[in-house]
């Protein structure tokens, strides 16, 4: 890991959520300084102990992925990313800020688990780091610690409609959350899933003996997904106007839900991933147990649902990408689930590859180029209270900077990935773009294309309440 | 009660759901037996024990009350009516027959319930009546149970989606009673009120000191109940798009769930009541503890959303008037909720005035004479499996007719109401058009605004499935 | 034609809107006289000078078609069919009344119009006649006049927002009519395509060399219908929710148009034909000229559309199904558009079977049989003000009565039909129910199969204003 | 107007659509060159012929105002500013682009419009300026000419469904200039009201002596601005998707036809001005002639409109605040109207206060301080293809900055305002924020409130196609 003092990026095509400007970056330290129009006297004038060429490249905001779950307990397993290797994996696909997930126990206190996760994460984390908290138990004790957690710079909280006797929240608990929540600023987050309806279909599909990976598709009904989305929204709408955030939004009638509360002006938000954009339910049913490599919730989709979720990142009513990374292995982990599909482990591997999938849109024509930096950093950077530090390049952001050639053409595969699993979800496909080198608070964590950084230079980071609505 | 062999009622505009005509109408025995133009030689030639001269007057079919509440246990009380002074009351209105509701016991069995309500109707009842059953236990048993009961016409079952730990069904629950009813014809009727985060509302309230009746209007939010009815139907399609039934709908955001649904030509159904057409939230907010006599749920909204109501009930986005009959007397049974909202008995008296009323919607302009005809006879008829018999005047129909005056005027009191409760919902209410003469079965239950019938004569009537479906 | 006293049609099922009776029907003279229970001593008492035996078969109201073309010029011809040939064909359908369009030349008087197609239809008809009239030129003038054609039996009037320079109506004159008619209780009628629009798209298509029938359904657009169907709306918003029919409605975007509007309750209503159900765009791009048997305005949709037309007809967001009976044959007609499009005489044979089209839906399972009766008898005739004398069989009605044989199967041919036309739209269809014996006004018109009518017989009927709104 | 060489604007908070930073801004000649954080060692090296201190104020990009009309002819009057006093206006507001519309007469070429319109403009702005053209005549030849004015730089198209026998175009003309635009990239506006309707609704209230100016608001029904909205989409879709940008939309039921087209996906994008977010239509009613002040189309509408406005603009169902900028002073110009309000010269002045107005939306808590630059500054210059040089304040950007003190107070009044008209639609209004000094291209134009700028400075931009869709 190198510290350079000063450092300029130069010549490159600065692209920003709002601008596309031919302009050399100066880092000074930790933070971006100033920016200088390439060529002008001025940008020429500066000295530096580092000059980086970013020629015919883009220079972008180091990626903002909200939603990660290193080193999470599911089931007997775990999933197989440690802090360090999700990081550093991380930072290979340009990003450079993630924000992870605290569990709460039932029984114990929210404190408790963000003490666990930030102990797990402490020392490990090749880029910088934030979390949620996933409120497992919404007792009146633990609304009390929401306001102090907000206080903190812990701004954020997940509840889940899914998953009953595990991590279901009634809707009484849900709306309490969301109370408190519109008092002292939080935002709540919710899995939205009809799980207690689910947990009946997967009981009837197994006594029918439909027991392979796709029938983990076909009992998670969009159905009841847009129906949990609905009743998320009314709640919060209940809890006087809270604002409240999807996550990993997949049907195309729950993009129609969150469309109609926005245009009702109704602050509420939705992220879809990768995986929801790229793949299909044909996935699921493919040749013996491939399948379970794809067992996520919720769940991929028919294709049919991808046009619908591309249109709603063009329109805004998705606002954030995030990958939900959360890989296991097919060895030893998907496995467990061979025989009875609600056992395999829900998760895909994606940290590392959510900037290059999403600049593939931009080749494809599918989003603009800044609207790749919104979706991608600007806009989960706003969501949970990160934006200015992170998510853009202006004087005075951190200096989280990735030069990405956009010509570069590579294959995704698990003999080249950094992420520690045994499969790619995306094996094989080629996509054009490709990070070359990437900063971290002014640290070169990628150069050219090396891994120059170290566990431990990622630091936590104390979030504002979010910044759509506060 | 007197039987007279063959009679004739003559000169009168017989009024069905879709036809208005200047007939004779010739009864025998239990039977309508022919019509014939009124003045005609064939009309003319009908000799009969009894004549009963019609003229200026409609001639309608006896009302369908498809959801009334005789002697129900609410809490430590009852319903003040029962079956005998229940039915004896509807009869005063022009009701011939109600459907009334079967109360499953936790851990007891449907036929239980299904006997145990038999056994009181049994000798008590002065016209026709019917069951559904409500569900509050949906096992394995109870779903083979469903089955069976479906077979010997009781054809409808109600769960509640309100009042968590005692009657409140989860979603799965009702789930499996869809997916069941989708199979054997049975229809599915839901309480849609969100009863869970209702339940915090109350608490909140009570905390707060907000204990007076009113406060039981503001915690039921309107949201929480277009919520639950959007829930209810979503569930419906997972279950293969099954027949849904929601009751007493009173907000306008949750007739726009059916409307949608409806629009979608999925087979959700809706039913509302006198009290949400004419009354509103206001009454909730009287002097005093008076609030507590116009407690029932779903809630009196207020005055704005009755526009959609009539609107829906013009567009068919409702088909059915019911009155939800479940009186309680002010003294002694509405005053168990002094200092706590939750306490009141929840319920309203009305079986006795629903025909007056939607009279009165009539001579307002709000409905045609057919469309009232519809709703209060016909499509209850219909929708729970008694079309023919009941509903209409035909060659073949059972005689329940009703003889109506158009231009009576007559004044709501409890001073003059035949139910048994100590109150009027509409008390002082001027209305124009009054039952002057009534036949069940084709014996004369009200002849000439005198009572004339007796408990007993009224017979449990075997369903078929719903006529709107099947 | 025979003239037969009392006729009794005996143990058919009556089928009306709203009811389904197993009922002996007796006819004195022009009248229904009454109905009694099959096997009654009442009904077996009745004698008559002819018994029509209707055991098995469906006894149903004659079917009224409230859209014909008889003898329409259309350009440099006229259509195929004269009131006498269209009526007899009509009542070989079970037709009984048409509702045919005199048609205003610009420049004349309604009153000329209306005198012309009076003269012509007059002594030809089979069956009974009502007229509408087309109103091509709004005056002063002409909106005076209507006020009078309302007050003597003409409640009608269509305007288009197609055809430019020959009908179409600006939409300052459609306001102005409507305006007019929420006066005096008229229903304006609309032909809802954007005529100026598709103008455009024809003149393209053809100097492209896009001459063949199928670019008659490519250039008017779905789109340019729905459009034109949201602008009727809207002006009879304006017009002081004036009532509005729109005919002929084909794409699925008119009909969430209306359904949209409907929702809203307003006085809107549609009318779709049985060629938009049962026929697709794909007839249009038949070999060689083949295609323009089937160019009609609007014109037939991708077989996707019909899914939306048969649930709205179950919905009750289309009230009903004409023909637009407005044939021309292909020899020497609809030739004339060989090598432009543009000049194949727009419309379809249909009046003879309508009827029997709708029962195969029945048999399909696609509406209920009450549904069929309404679509096709009950609403057409509300809509135009003939219900009661037509559209139902009760005491007081014309006997105008079809006896239905619902097991009988035929095949649709040319060869066969009996409209005056060289082709039949629906050639080799095979359907399962075809009409036995036919009533016009107590006559025999059909009786066994056999044409027992005489033009002439037909008379023509005043109306009045739309039962559904006045 | 002074030229000083470099410039630094020290110490302010630089807001952009994207981003608030503190930073100074370094302008060298006429572009902006770089932006550094305040107070670092880059910052402060810089050395200026000129630093303003801008601590404790913003620093933003000059307005566009995408909608203006100086010197426009109307009827027998002409709008009171000149390109000189009304870019004077502007300047004084903050605003240092407007693009102003060159108006095609019938039978004349769009160039020879064009160029009337720039040789009026030139030698005489004091900001720099743009144009649209009107296009009043459709034919073969004005489409020709489009494609070769996009390759000029005029890449925006403005038709009339309003103003029948003046401006309007008829749905094929404005089909046929969508279908050209879809092809060269041009962007499409319309002024989307029903005239023709109208014209029949203005009629008929001279007619009834109804010729106040309050009926102005009257007969521009909301209804018929948003058929005429609902028209504009469906042309532009069958069009091939084409863009459409509908200019000053001042009805709810408009924003809901935009706000659907959006859902979709489609290239559909909306303006509204100040007037229709601060100003109601009790204006209109104002004593004697005074609502004639008010008189612009679309008109002012009922209060309740506003909501849904400002909604849109926070959900971006809007994009553009624009302000239409037409004055007629009251005296000898507005007064033509009187005993008719139809013949009152349409317009009203504005061009001074939009960036007022808007920073109290911010004060307000309607919108937030980056979305105020976004309506007023970046989205219009996106919308219009001038975007990087002028919107936003970046590295290569034109030097168009404007320090703005957001907590100053003023009253805005004809006293003070510096346009060319006798009164001012919000006399006495007091607003916070007030614009301080304003650089146009590197010149001080407006310096710490006094004018420095000069007739002429202002240059004719060309421009790209619009940049939210090519």
């Amino acid at each position: 890991m190198r510290l350079v003092g000063r450092i300029v990026i130069r010549g490159g095509l600065v692209v920003t959520a709002a601008d596309e400007v031919e302009a050399d970056v100066l880092v000074e330290g930790e933070k971006v300084v100033a920016l200088a129009a390439s060529g002008s006297v001025e940008a020429e004038g500066w000295t530096a102990g580092r000059v980086v060429d970013a020629s015919g490249k883009y220079v972008i905001p180091g990626g903002v992925d909200a939603h990660t779950h290193m080193e999470l307990p599911f089931g007997a397993t775990v999933a197989s990313d440690t802090f360090e290797t999700g990081t550093v994996a991380a930072a290979w696909g340009g990003t450079t800020t993630i924000v992870d997930f605290a569990v709460q126990e039932r029984g114990r206190a929210l404190r408790e688990a963000l003490d666990g996760w930030l102990g797990r994460a402490a020392g490990g984390c090749a880029v910088d780091y934030a979390f949620h908290v996933i409120v497992s138990d919404v007792t009146e004790s633990s609304l009390r610690e929401m306001d102090r957690l907000v206080d903190e710079g812990v701004t954020s909280f997940k509840l889940f409609m899914a998953y009953p006797g595990v991590f279901l929240s009634d809707d009484g608990r849900i709306l309490r959350a969301m109370q408190r929540a519109a008092g002292n600023g939080g935002l709540v987050m919710v899995h939205a899933e009809n799980g207690i309806a689910i947990d009946v279909l997967v009981e009837q599909a197994l006594a029918a003996g439909r027991t392979e990976p796709r029938y983990h598709g076909e009992v998670r009904r969009a159905l009841l997904e847009s129906e949990a989305t609905h009743r998320a929204i009314q709640l919060a709408r209940v809890a006087g106007d809270a604002p409240l955030y999807v996550v990993h939004v997949s049907a195309r009638e729950a993009v129609a839900e969150l469309a109609r509360a926005r245009d009702e002006g109704l602050p509420v938000f939705g992220e879809t991933c990768p995986q929801y954009l790229f793949l299909s339910d044909e996935k699921l049913a493919g040749p013996g147990f491939e399948g379970a490599k794809y067992v996520c919730s919720t769940p991929l989709r028919p294709r049919e649902h991808q046009a619908a979720l591309w249109r709603a990142l063009r329109t805004d009513d998705l606002q954030v990408v995030s990958t939900d990374h959360c890989p296991f292995c097919f060895v030893g982990q998907k496995e467990l689930g061979r025989g009875d599909f609600s056992r395999i482990p829900n998760g895909l591997p994606g940290v590392e590859h959510r900037m290059d999938l999403l600049h593939q849109a931009v080749v494809d024509g599918r989003v603009s180029r800044r609207r790749w930096i919104e979706l991608a950093c600007a806009a989960p950077a706003r969501m949970f209270g990160l934006y200015g530090r992170k998510g853009t390049i202006a004087p005075g952001s951190d200096a989280d900077v990735v030069v990405y050639d956009p010509r570069a053409e590579q294959t995704i595969s698990a003999a080249t990935h950094h992420m520690n699993v045994d499969y790619s979800a995306y094996e094989g496909l080629r996509v054009t773009g490709r990070v070359e080198t990437v900063l971290s608070r002014g640290r070169f964590v990628i150069d050219g294309r090396r891994f120059t950084g170290r566990a431990g230079h990622g630091v936590f980071l104390p979030r504002a309440t979010c910044q759509y609505v506060n």
